[in-house]
């Protein structure tokens, strides 16, 4: 390296993140709550490589982040990769590539990092991690229900309460319904209005309007029946300015039984919505979205939906689909807001610090002992001087610390100090043991 | 989806995994073998991003991999962006960041993925997941028993005992002694002859000797002491070649102190090897690998060093570096070949399955309640005969089962049936609880 006269930068690539101790820390206490709360429900952990042929991604997908915003490029085959951006058409080419061999219904979750070239700003970067639970081949809003369930119970899990949160709802089968069928849109027609739905919450009153009436400009009196119905205050309003036909009566029940169903298990913070839209082309049924209230962080905190058709592009059958996707840095802001960040703490529970260079193997050997019991220990090897030994252990956040010389090696009792309250006990090595225990 | 024919390949892109619910449960048994491991030690995990700057790879590493193997584009903002092939630039990225905010030493590690461009083959593919193990901040040589003591006991871990293989070490200090003072060689000509060193064994005796004579082409003499110091069967004979001088002396002693210091902790398999190099150019003393002496699988298992000049290419001053890496690939064909795969099992320890649609509210409560004892309960929401939905619940590997219908709902009482032995009890929901506990 002595050669190398310019200095390279310390600064990580632009809009992804470097995960010291402390940051992992927080990382892997995020993964243990999501792991936690969908093993309860019997998930199973599945993953795939971040590299997927870049085709996986060109089948309509419908959100702009696939077209604009992948990391795609050729490899040295002259093959086009991409870097996933979501993990639903990786876990779909999965299940079609062994559906004959799986046993359906399947319960599986990833925590896949994910990719999008984008301008990083807060709660999205340009890499993150993902959790995505998915429940595969059950037709019924049973699978609504659970996969709302577990939505629900890791948002508590993170520090909110009921309040501080709501549950929208929405089917896109009722959606398709109003557009296509109330209001004769055509397919272009339904997409972009489909869009600017999507878009409604980030734009003013005004302004939406202009857009519907761009859209309905050779039958205006269609686009003040549709400001009326969209801007329905709930769910009875809604339903009142439909015609009630059979669609429009099935997709509504649907929405209710969901509703009906989380109540069913006091989970009563669900509320239709007649905006709500989500990304992707690729939901055909229920989508929802758990939304913070909270005035200073306003956003969906994670998001789901029912995509039965998915297999199509693999030229399968249908196999019903529903899940959601929960990202990890919206998750760290959360738990920022709500005071629920974890404390951290390394592995390690005690620090042996020789007072010398000849006491080293004697360390090592107490060290070796208390480990066998399981107990996690770090021998401080440097020449530093003792106090700066004590010092750097607990700046690594380690609770104990022994120091061992002479007089230590001759009696086999340490006094163990611990680092918060400043106490000291003199114990011998089996006494350390079930202290720390 | 429904107007895209083309169908799409399952395919998952050329030389990289996908990882189905039992392959990722190897792979978590794996990393929780390592983490434990090292744990056990006080090291503490961090990561970082897969995508580095470029520049970042560009400093010499010696490897050709960096230069010709990476996988490396233009972002859409046209920096030159790589998927890290090695931790190493990363980790001392990262410590040179913070270099006067950390509390050296530090023990830190990692388990990224790591991407290389170059045709799969058994042991080798475009993407592993690589246990990285560092000591930061250690001069002596206590940081190198520690670390090969930690490489010991992984390989002991996945299931290979003392005989089946050995520990192989060399200093990079003597190897540039023999080069530069004994032989008097330039440092192409050293560079040259070190690589043909760490290809050695990978040719036959003719063909090295061949390789030898170009190098020293212009002092034939000097072939023949170089083969007969290298061709070398033991320490004694190796040492017995060489002149008697300071640097000679003190580079061997490192050796042997290593070897001493780690026949104290009862590793008795380690070996000098004057033929190891080890591919990265950043070692400046110990390189030590783990060996399988399977003979049908003869091959490093794990690989590390000492690289205490890595933070000259941020301009930071010299910090002591050691530590190894050991792939998951490798890990995984070693416990096929010592037969310590693990079983998979599944989060579920419970299946229930509703033996018709009214008796699912009734399921989910019983679940529930048993979820909330901290046991995994899956419910079956599919229209599946009850036998099918038995049998699918035996396929992925949940290992009870209980139906529900009307008789367990007015009793309360339910047949819990052991899908490996067959056995079933009559118990209530608290035994239930009880006996899966």
């Amino acid at each position: 390296m002595t050669d190398k006269q310019r200095k390279l930068s310390t600064e990580a690539y632009k809009g992804v993140r470097d995960f010291y101790p402390e940051d992992m820390f927080i990382q892997k206490h995020i993964f243990d709550l999501w792991k936690k709360h969908v093993e309860a429900f019997g998930y199973v952990e599945y993953n795939a490589s971040v590299l997927e042929p870049s085709e996986l991604y060109k089948a309509k997908s419908g959100d702009e982040i696939v077209n604009e915003q992948t990391y795609s490029f050729k490899d040295r085959g002259d093959r086009d990769v991409t870097l996933r951006p979501e993990m639903t058409p990786t876990l779909a080419r999965m299940v079609a590539g062994r559906k004959r061999e799986l046993g359906f219904p399947l319960r599986w979750y990833s925590i896949p990092n994910l990719f999008r070239y984008e301008q990083p700003q807060r709660g999205r970067l340009r890499e993150h991690w993902q959790l995505n639970v998915d429940i595969i081949g059950v037709e019924s809003i049973q699978a609504e229900i659970e996969i709302i369930q577990i939505a629900y119970n890791l948002t508590k899990a993170f520090g909110l309460k009921d309040a501080d949160f709501e549950i929208r709802i929405n089917n896109r089968m009722i959606v398709n319904y109003v557009l296509k069928d109330v209001f004769a849109l055509s397919d272009e027609q339904s997409h972009v209005l489909s869009k600017l739905i999507d878009r409604k919450e980030k734009m003013s009153a005004e302004e939406f309007k202009d857009k519907v009436a761009t859209i309905f400009e050779a039958t205006p009196d269609k686009a003040q029946k549709f400001l009326t119905l969209i801007n329905s205050q709930n769910f009875e309003e809604y339903t009142g300015h439909l015609p009630q036909t059979k669609e429009e009566h099935e997709s509504l029940c649907l929405i209710k039984e969901v509703i009906v169903g989380l109540e069913a298990l006091g989970i009563r913070n669900v509320r239709f919505d007649q905006t709500l839209m989500r990304g992707f082309d690729y939901y055909t049924g229920t989508v929802f979205e758990v939304f913070d209230n909270n005035p200073k962080n306003r956003r969906a905190i994670l998001g789901g939906g029912r995509y039965d058709e998915i297999l199509g592009i693999f030229g399968e059958e249908k196999v019903p689909f529903i899940g959601f996707g929960a990202g990890d840095v919206v998750v760290r802001d959360l738990m920022e807001t709500y005071g629920t960040l974890p404390t951290f703490k390394p592995a390690a529970r005690l620090a042996i610090c020789p007072t010398d260079l000849p006491f080293i193997p004697y360390a090592n050997e107490i060290a070796q002992k208390i480990r066998q019991a399981g107990i996690s220990v770090a021998v401080d090897y440097t020449q530093k001087k003792i106090g700066d030994k004590v010092k750097n252990a607990d700046k690594n956040g380690i609770p104990y610390v022994i120091c061992v010389g002479e007089e230590e090696q001759k009696s086999g009792k340490f006094k163990i100090k611990n680092l918060k309250t400043r106490e000291e006990v003199s114990l011998n090595e089996e006494n350390i043991i079930k202290s720390l225990r």
